[in-house]
């Protein structure tokens, strides 16, 4: 997500993708199983840049050099919102997928790892969007929007400030991964 | 680790250090409450820029304007080898630390996250040095001489191709994070 996105401040702001995110993010997503990656952002030629580095992947002589990205960057989608991110989901799967939000702020009424695990394997066929803010985070009517939200990451302490690489590699690995 | 490590064909390279790697694993490192993150590369401008991002951030200007930034990057530290990335923790521990490797490709013995888990708890004081590979990851003889050799991150299926920072915050969660 790169809007509505928090900055410092606490204002809503668009943020820029980075190549980087898209390549560590698909990698991530393919590794977990994920069905598709789906880079929301408003700013139309950032959308036009994840299509060509997607599909830049997808090309016969980089597809034959490297099968590993080919596959993960196959997964990328881009949305204009999260309201066409949906739609999108909707589409293919014909059911509204549940939004699952994150966020570094302890907030009311989060749900733990553990009582999301659970719900995915008893039902993993239903569709679920995991939302991911870059910036300083979602910005609080996404979340308040969300079917549920997912407690923070926390390390050793009271430091939140994971890039959204790391933090969304640790929650598909707690949500997924095989322990 | 940016040497030695293996290329695609499996031969012994050395990587570029990426600015975003920087980032991510100290932010990681920051988070996971570890003493100090080493970048490890035989290339001396790639270590003098490392040392300059993360002075960058020390400055008072930035410092306080993303204060964040500054613990993160504070843990920063370079070495030109392994041995001498031992050699700096002997000298500030007055140990030897273990060495942990770490792999995308399963390996005889190695160790369970739990089993590592309980290890770290135990004895949270001992100096550990968790070695992660660049590239197409360490190099045989890197990983031969490890005190102990992390199974491989495994997610939904065989695909084992996540990035350093992805795999190396996962690592992290999965030893220290509170769960």
């Amino acid at each position: 997500m790169h809007y509505p996105v928090l900055d410092k401040a606490g204002a809503s702001v668009t943020t820029s993708v980075t190549n980087m995110d898209v390549h560590d993010l698909s990698r991530s997503s393919r590794t977990y199983g994920l069905r598709s990656f789906i880079v929301v952002t408003p700013i139309a030629i950032h959308r036009e840049m994840v299509q060509k580095v997607a599909a830049y992947w997808q090309e016969p002589s980089c597809a034959n050099r490297t099968p590993s990205r080919k596959e993960a960057l196959g997964l990328v989608a881009v949305a204009d919102s999260i309201e066409a991110a949906v739609a999108m989901i909707e589409g293919e799967t014909g059911k509204k997928p549940d939004i699952i939000g994150t966020s570094a702020k302890r907030r009311k009424g989060a749900v733990s790892y553990a009582a999301m695990r659970k719900q995915v394997a008893a039902d993993p066929r239903l569709p679920r969007l995991i939302l991911f803010g870059t910036g300083w985070g979602l910005s609080p009517e996404v979340l308040d929007a969300c079917t549920a939200v997912l407690e923070p990451v926390e390390g050793a302490g009271d430091y939140a400030h994971l890039s959204v690489r790391s933090a969304a590699a640790i929650v598909l690995d707690r949500l997924l991964g095989r322990l």
